[in-house]
């Protein structure tokens, strides 16, 4: 990383914790060059960097700003409610009725769960991908079915090691995306009728999954900011045969809530008096906004508990179809099960992959990806306080493409989905977040493509349905 | 395919069918150039194919002869006897500990289940990978992977509509190989506890399968030659609530039985009239030796009750784990079931086989696979009337790439793999294929790869130990 980009990111990181406030006055050139030791020249790309991102602003003859991402900025949620116990899941329906209705490309996707395709490295991927089915042998298109292509083993255990977390390679099970390995997990440790502990709201695959495998969910609340309810989940623990838990530490899938270190802490050592294994569904891990990589409980796991689940899907290439799980204890019954199913993910995507961690530059592209989306989440931010009633409530998470917005009590959300859609714009409806299908005037919006005027009016018109209710 | 090609399939068709026996001269050249009105050059090109092919050999001043595969051939198994109703199946631990076996790169893998992959285009395969990567559109990345390939999709429903299957496309969907089709099939018409109907002896993947779904297998004999017993079939399912009947009906694993259209037919009525659905494993489709491929039940399916499943993994691209399903009326169910669990195969390895069907030359591939398969099931033969003891029994298929040896009753096959495996050499002993653990001694040796002075050591010295027994 060049100076001036590290010192770009520091201003990042004082106004992403508030110490320079929306609207506030970024230190001068040449104030900022004297007290932090840099060139005039550095502070300047830092400041073009800095606006390029959107995070501030030139005013003519002033200098530059924090930028206002909104005039009346929108609270936060609350979290949601503890309730019942225990709930059979039946919501896939309703989940396919939203997800077929995704599929016209001339829809705005704000209920899409992909990023932009536009933000990802297609083509170096493309000439990974040429090069290493030239060099194959003839003998790993078989051979790297039953264990992986060992290199990207080896590149997937390096990245574990660069982030504190020690992992033999042979706990990696590589997988068709992370949700062949969630639904490899949940099978290794459950059984038709067991109940799981899941967030609420959830992402909708994980209630799908419940559903198929005939497993009953345990909600436990997540708090926007902090991820899970410890308290309640504690005291379910203590009063339900629950056999796994299934949650999502860092950027969770709708809240975008992370869990701090300490807390991660906590829920292990709550997890391992129980002997409850955790399924850690980990697949935004790449993309926080801040400088440090959010620590995942697996690297708190001192006894093979924690199954982490990771994926390429959601960071470098979407449908190259290739995840992974550390797999703790469980590791060696996972890779059986999925001999037993699919055998393999693509033998050709792998040795993709495992050249472009090698050789691609993927920790450069990832700067630029999280940059891009920190930057696309501004807009969306500071567009929904422009057009969406003042009462809205809105998350404000440190990474991910999502927000999750709370609207007043009179807003259906499947209604507004249906209304939206008719207008082309599509939305992720609150109660396919939900076993119970609560979040009735919740979605989830989605920021992950770059923003433009007609985004900005898409927002406007979704303000102009809400305010219909 | 040029006129040599077609006379010397013509002959050996006639050897094939037995019109023309081991040792038995071939038309001479002049003769047959008379009778079958080809240039003499034609008839010698297509007599220099055969020997290459190992059909026929030259003796010297003597002209062309066919050859004898065996001094004295082994005979052809019987079918097994029936046995009790339904099993409870546990299976999947003695299967992996054989697998695991198979893993050394050193070994003789007569216990392989693929063909060897120099067998393959795989320099014509990363052609079509490296173009259809770079031509692939930003968004075909994500919207592909919940349609499937639309070019593949329709180059698949083009090679069913050319073996005489009409198919809409909306029937097809894309998997990740033939297992998974296989297991999202069962998973959408069974529920645990359930009765299925498989073959004995079966795929051992097949029990696996129903092992984990936690399903008991009804399992019906399969003739060497003609597969499934039929009246066994109907008295089954007259008699138990079977839900599903899961079937290979041409080159069955590990017998290479093939059922005649007639008795393919005689099946559909059947299923038709209990209504009960069938799960058609056709992965050795494209390995016929004749000139005609084998039908399909599929083809006679007008009810939508059959789910046929292909796959490249057998006969084009091992590891690049494409397969799909033709599910019939269940298609829809099996998309979303698919989608909860692995979404899609690789979109990558999807437009690369599309774009190597269309250009690739995939038929001219498959004749020369055929043959080099034909060849190299003629040597295996051979080799085994010379070193085996003459009360062993063995198959004669009509394709894959896959012999059955019945040895004297005293042989145990799960010994005589250990001491084989000891020496170097691996195989698949019969009590994999068999939900009771029957076949005890049987074993499945695969031809598939080029014949050579270790391979027929390796024959001469399972014969010994054979002996031993």
């Amino acid at each position: 990383m060049k100076r001036y980009e590290k010192f770009a990111d520091e201003i990042a990181g004082l106004i992403r914790s508030g110490v320079l406030a929306p609207g506030e006055k970024v230190p001068s050139v040449r104030h900022a060059s004297r007290t932090y030791r840099v060139s005039p020249s550095t502070v300047f790309q830092a400041y073009y960097l800095l606006e390029d991102r959107g995070l501030i602003v030139a005013r003519a003859r002033s200098g530059y700003f924090v930028r206002e991402h909104a005039q009346r900025p929108l609270h936060e949620p609350e979290t949601a409610r503890s309730q019942a116990q225990t709930t059979e899941v039946d919501v896939s329906e309703l989940v396919f009725s939203v997800l077929d209705s995704l599929k016209d490309p001339d829809t705005v996707p704000f209920g899409s769960a992909f990023p932009s395709p536009a933000l990802f490295p297609l083509p170096r991927l493309a000439r990974s991908m040429a090069q290493s089915v030239r060099d194959m042998s003839p003998q790993a298109v078989i051979t790297d079915m039953t264990a992986g292509n060992p290199n990207l083993r080896r590149q997937i255990a390096l990245r574990y090691m660069i982030s504190g977390v020690q992992l033999p390679m042979e706990e990696l099970v590589i997988s068709n995306g992370a949700l062949e390995a969630l639904n490899l997990c949940l099978q290794c440790v459950t059984a038709p009728g067991d109940l799981v502990a899941i967030e609420a709201p959830a992402f909708y695959a994980t209630l799908q999954v419940l559903e198929r495998l005939k497993l009953k969910a345990v909600e436990i609340p997540v708090h926007p900011r902090d991820g899970i309810d410890l308290e309640v989940l504690a005291s379910r623990l203590a009063e339900l045969p629950i056999k796994a838990c299934w949650f999502m530490s860092s950027l969770q899938n709708p809240l975008g809530a992370s869990m701090s270190e300490a807390k991660k802490q906590a829920l292990y050592r709550l997890l391992k008096q129980h002997q409850v294994p955790l399924i850690e569904d980990d697949v935004y891990a790449e993309l926080y906004f801040g400088t440090q990589p959010p620590k995942p409980v697996k690297s708190f796991d001192d006894d093979g508990l924690v199954m982490h689940c990771g994926s390429f899907s959601k960071c470098l290439a979407p449908g190259y179809r290739v995840g992974w799980v550390a797999g703790g204890r469980y590791a060696e019954a996972i890779q059986r099960l999925k001999l037993m199913t699919t055998i393999s993910p693509s033998v050709p995507a792998q040795a993709a992959l495992a050249d472009y961690l090698q050789h691609g530059g993927y920790d450069r592209h990832l700067r630029k990806l999280r940059h891009a989306l920190e930057a696309q989440q501004g807009s969306m931010l500071a567009s929904a306080a422009r057009h969406f009633p003042s009462s809205t409530r809105v998350t404000h998470p440190a990474g991910g493409y999502f927000l999750w917005f709370e609207f007043p009590a009179t807003v259906d959300s499947l209604r507004l989905f249906r209304l939206a859609l008719a207008q082309g714009i599509s939305l992720a409806p609150g109660p396919i977040f939900s076993a119970t299908r609560r979040f009735e005037n919740c979605a989830r919006l989605n920021y992950g493509h770059p923003w433009t005027a007609q985004s900005e009016q898409a927002m406007a018109l979704l303000g102009r349905l809400i305010a219909s209710f």
